[in-house]
């Protein structure tokens, strides 16, 4: 089968304008069929406070009231990707910026309202990622890449996470293509000690992820992630990989970060 | 040979939420290829006062300075371009948007200065529009929805009138298809008496486009877009049609508006 690679980075990366050119850099230069999704990171707030909109956050997750979907559409689908998609255009990397309402690649539910309303939030309809469209789109040399946003197919588009968008693409390639999912981020991988970035574990498997939550070595935002990563393995994803944007090629040769396995 | 509409629609729908709708809802319906194109409309402007953006004009056309650019992005790209996006998809359009950066679909030379700096604005490199990925986007079913934005294939954004980008898809794609280019607006098509909205002339050939000049009959902002009309016409296209976006059925349909052949 084929090789796909879905790679996501996240805010931090997008934040800082040199980390981000020379992630792009290396990411152009992969070889075979790949797809990008990315973060949102700092803009939208300042952008947002200039505007007048204030971020709220309930359990450190944002919601996002109308006004705030607005904002996040505008910088995420607007302000980001296409600054990403013009340099990878530049990079040689024949990039199309995407949303989940484009071609209708991603349609999700908004959120049901329980004990807090998240707002105009999407979970993605797994069952639903158009993977018809998205095979085409790499069969004919182009680089698909995502804003972290979705639709409700009803006309309007809603904010979503983009590890989830990342694995949601994964999961649902890995019936058509060998996909490994790739999360790049601010750690060169998942660390047993959170104040030294070396103490890097090379590969987690489900047992030895129970051992390691059993011990509590592991940050607690770092387990939702690995749970994850399991679940998309367990739909047939090949291989997942956690570490530092700029060690993107080493992650890629699968010579760096975490593998999940 | 496939039959293919390319649809303009300007700012001044963009910003009355009851026409947009309306003018969605009969775009939708329409059966076979089609393109839209989108232009700006005043939200960018109101944004960018709040961001403390103040938009420069010379000669009537606006300069795309840096926050500019990022502003125009922003909001052309993102906020206006998603929200024709996600309601077309509530329509059973399924709608893709791009800009031409996106697949590198259109390339553009940042305008040489001489005696105005226009900043970041892109002229379109006619032979560039890459009519293959079209090609293959409209034949699998998808509707592309233009922002009005190119790339310099270097790395950035360029700021290109929408009128521009509908006229250059129409003349690229005429070798592949049947074209016709259809410009909504907020008259019901070229008047002869700009006070009175009834005054429509219902066909115009370059004969009478030349005696109506003579006359003076047409208002100055018309010329333009009929000269860009004529160019398109000559280099292939079918039909340029011009009429009041309330109106888009007859105007389709060949029966209201001016039609220009």
């Amino acid at each position: 089968m084929q090789q796909l690679a879905v790679v996501k980075i996240g805010g931090n990366i997008i934040d800082d304008e040199k980390q981000l050119t020379s992630f792009l850099k290396s990411f152009a230069t992969v070889k075979g069929y790949k797809i990008l999704v990315h973060g949102g990171g700092k803009i939208a707030t300042e952008i947002g406070k200039k505007l007048g909109i204030e971020p709220n956050y309930v359990n450190g997750r944002r919601i996002t009231d109308a006004a705030t979907l607005d904002l996040v559409t505008m910088v995420y689908a607007g302000s980001i990707n296409k600054k990403i998609v013009a340099s990878l255009q530049a990079l040689g990397c024949n990039a199309i910026g995407l949303t989940g309402a484009d071609a209708n690649l991603i349609e999700a539910n908004r959120r049901p309202v329980k004990e807090v309303d998240y707002g105009f939030v999407g979970d993605v309809k797994s069952e639903q990622v158009n993977t018809k469209v998205l095979k085409m789109l790499l069969e004919s040399g182009l680089t698909p890449v995502f804003a972290p946003l979705t639709h409700d197919g009803a006309g309007t588009m809603l904010n979503t996470n983009a590890d989830t968008i990342a694995q949601e693409l994964a999961k649902s390639m890995a019936d058509l293509m060998d996909v490994q999912l790739i999360y790049c981020f601010e750690k060169k991988g998942v660390l047993t000690d959170p104040v030294n970035d070396d103490s890097v574990i090379s590969k987690i498997d489900e047992q030895s992820f129970e051992d390691i939550k059993l011990q509590g070595i592991i940050t607690d935002g770092m387990i939702p992630k690995l749970e994850n990563a399991f679940a998309a393995i367990r739909k047939g994803v090949k291989k997942v990989l956690i570490g530092h944007a700029a060690e993107f090629d080493k992650l890629f040769a699968g010579t760096g970060g975490t593998s999940i396995l």
